[in-house]
């Protein structure tokens, strides 16, 4: 979805694109929409468990004794990823163990030093749009099994926060549903699905539509609000249950320059003393003005979202210029998207698996019911809350169908 | 809900009535239906952690060593309740730190007796209709405090499950509609509510109705599948995406006979090497014929909702038979209700909350969004799960209103 910024356009959804991103950059280039690396020179700051410093690029150059506490914990973390996960991918014999509890619980008996700790928590929170509280040990764990997903999750470059697209990824959907035409149709909610032998009703606002299958792409919770006849198995709407969105609220601030510059700053903070975070420098790549772009993410959302947006901005600025000075509290524009309070997108990047889910009800979200499929990043088992996931959920969903008709 | 076993309508819903259930013992006294003490007499079987015995009534009369453990941890369990609620009933300091995990993980690190341990876990699923590792460890502490609720819950004789009515609990409901006559309105679900200055519209299948206000009693997860305009607050919505309800299979056996009460047999067992379970007497009070009430609670719930009924009923009755005999196997008459199958009712007794849900949304299931308040048993703060905490619901927020008009 598009924001207008200081007279440029913005995404208000995801924005960024990894170099695994296979699909995602073979759409853009397709309709030759240019990514550009996300900027990254000078220095970022962290300011976590009661220490401060600055670090550069990729480096967690946090102090070293802390440094260290969070390298042993992604080796625990593997370690624990080979017990839960077999080679193919299963679910090994203490992965009903691993999902009994929280990460955080494990943090707290795993991580002793207060740095590394709130680096955890901070990261889960960024790229979960949730706490570490509200996700298992084993979700989290599965994150390293095979490769360090988490790690690739955390980066800027060469990670998920690599690059991002000139004039924004949103034109994506945009010139793909002006190829499709009339075959698209908007602002007609889905309120009920009737399937039968040959084939479903999609009941909408606007009126009924017949197909032989569906393919629903809204994520599980939202899923759930669509009335199913007949209804929907005990297992997939209870799992759907169990699999609450994060909560995220998208922050675009402008400036007539990128000041932060000149200070030899990146534009990139990682702190546990503020609501508002993490930012990074989101500039345009000519003119010369500069741009930030952040978040509330999780606990900090659900605090957030419900308030009044002068209090939310105020907070906002406040917390940018904690680190980057006097100059943060005047930006030329400002706006920002509240996704828990979006009718049709109730909260954050991706599901969240509570304890027990995984193990519960296994690939329950992925199944098809009859003839209603799946699809939607939520149902990636690889980009899982990333857009790269949606676009790959799509084209398996359209795989099977075509077996199928 | 009433079914029909053996020519006698039962319970499929929610069957016992405790003494201190006042509401629903005053509301059973003016409509005339009879109370009667659940059948104790003889000995209750346990088969927790390989060991097997029997014991009496209410005394847990586990072996010497497993009962002490379970005393000990009822006394930490209370300890923790102290530091985590202020004598008013508000959120205390370590009330964050108790929700950042399950109980599940708690008990683990804490109770050292297999036994014990297993206790804990069956008495959660039993009263919950979800597992330990679907709690926090906050809100299962909460059960603690002030009184034990949970010793309550667990109990027959002067607890939860003291006494059950002549003809069913569900005659209540009935007589209070028919008392209502045509100002309830059945078979029309509710699907849009909307909300203006002057008052509220809900929109229902067969048509609309219009009010000052609104009550909506369905569950949160249930509740969060009304459309409502404009749509509900982020913390309203997120706090329902994570209450998901437990889940359950309620079943009725009827038996020529009450045979277990000729090997001295309560009928009543507690065993964690069955899929089903537990089960309690329900023979009828006259007429000699015997009958047994038992349930899939929780994961056990989970897997055999969609099951083929018939695999379900020869894994119930081939459960029941381990203890009581081949006798078991012949019943007169089954029945069963699948709850999380139920396209209204999604699940088991009510809402479990998750790690962080306390003390993130606080009171969000109970604080009116502008006309729109909330009833039901999820809502009331000490009989949650309960016909009682239906009833106190619908007062309170009877009274709420009365005020307003």
């Amino acid at each position: 979805m598009p924001g207008r910024l200081a007279g440029r356009v913005v995404d208000l959804g995801g924005q960024w694109v990894a170099p695994d991103h296979t699909r995602l950059i073979s759409l853009a280039r397709e309709f030759g929409v240019e990514a550009y690396p996300q900027y990254v020179d000078g220095n970022n700051i962290y300011d976590l468990g009661g220490q401060r410093g600055t670090y550069k690029l990729n480096d967690t150059d946090l102090p070293a004794t802390s440094l260290k506490a969070v390298q042993e914990t992604v080796n625990k973390l593997t370690a624990l990823a080979t017990s839960a996960f077999t080679v193919t991918g299963d679910l090994g014999r203490h992965a009903a163990g691993l999902d009994g509890g929280t990460l955080e619980s494990w943090l707290l008996a795993n991580v002793f030093d207060r740095v590394a700790y709130s680096y955890f928590r901070l990261m889960v929170r960024a790229t979960h749009s949730a706490e570490t509280y509200e996700t298992s040990l084993l979700a989290f764990v599965s994150l390293f099994a095979g490769e360090n997903h988490f790690e690739h999750m955390t980066s800027v470059r060469g990670g998920a926060q690599d690059s991002v697209f000139d004039g924004g990824v949103w034109q994506l959907a945009d010139r793909m549903a002006k190829e499709l035409g009339t075959a698209v149709i908007l602002g007609s909610p889905v309120r009920h699905i009737l399937q039968d032998d040959q084939g479903v009703t999609v009941r909408s606002d606007q009126g009924d539509w017949r197909g032989r299958y569906v393919v629903v792409t809204a994520p599980p919770t939202m899923a759930n609000r669509i009335q199913v006849t007949p209804p929907l198995s005990s297992q997939r709407d209870a799992c759907a249950q169990r699999s609450p969105l994060g909560n995220v609220i998208k922050v675009h601030l402008a400036y007539s320059r990128p000041f932060w510059r000149d200070q030899g700053l990146s534009g990139q903070v990682l702190s546990d003393q503020t609501d508002f975070g993490p930012w990074f420098d989101h500039s345009p790549r000519k003119g010369g003005s500069g741009a930030l772009v952040g978040f509330y993410n999780g606990a900090t959302a659900h605090k957030w979202a419900d308030r009044d947006p002068i209090e939310r901005r105020m907070q906002c600025l406040q917390d940018v210029a904690k680190y980057f000075g006097t100059a943060a509290l005047s930006p030329t524009d400002y706006i920002e998207e509240v996704w828990g309070r979006s009718a049709f997108h109730r909260g954050g990047y991706g599901t969240v698996s509570g304890p027990g889910v995984i193990t519960t009800f296994h690939d329950a979200l992925r199944e098809p019911v009859g003839r209603i499929h799946w699809a939607g990043t939520e149902t990636d088992a690889d980009y899982s809350g990333y857009i790269e996931g949606a676009i790959r959920s799509g084209e398996n969903a359209a795989a099977a169908l075509r077996k199928l008709v």
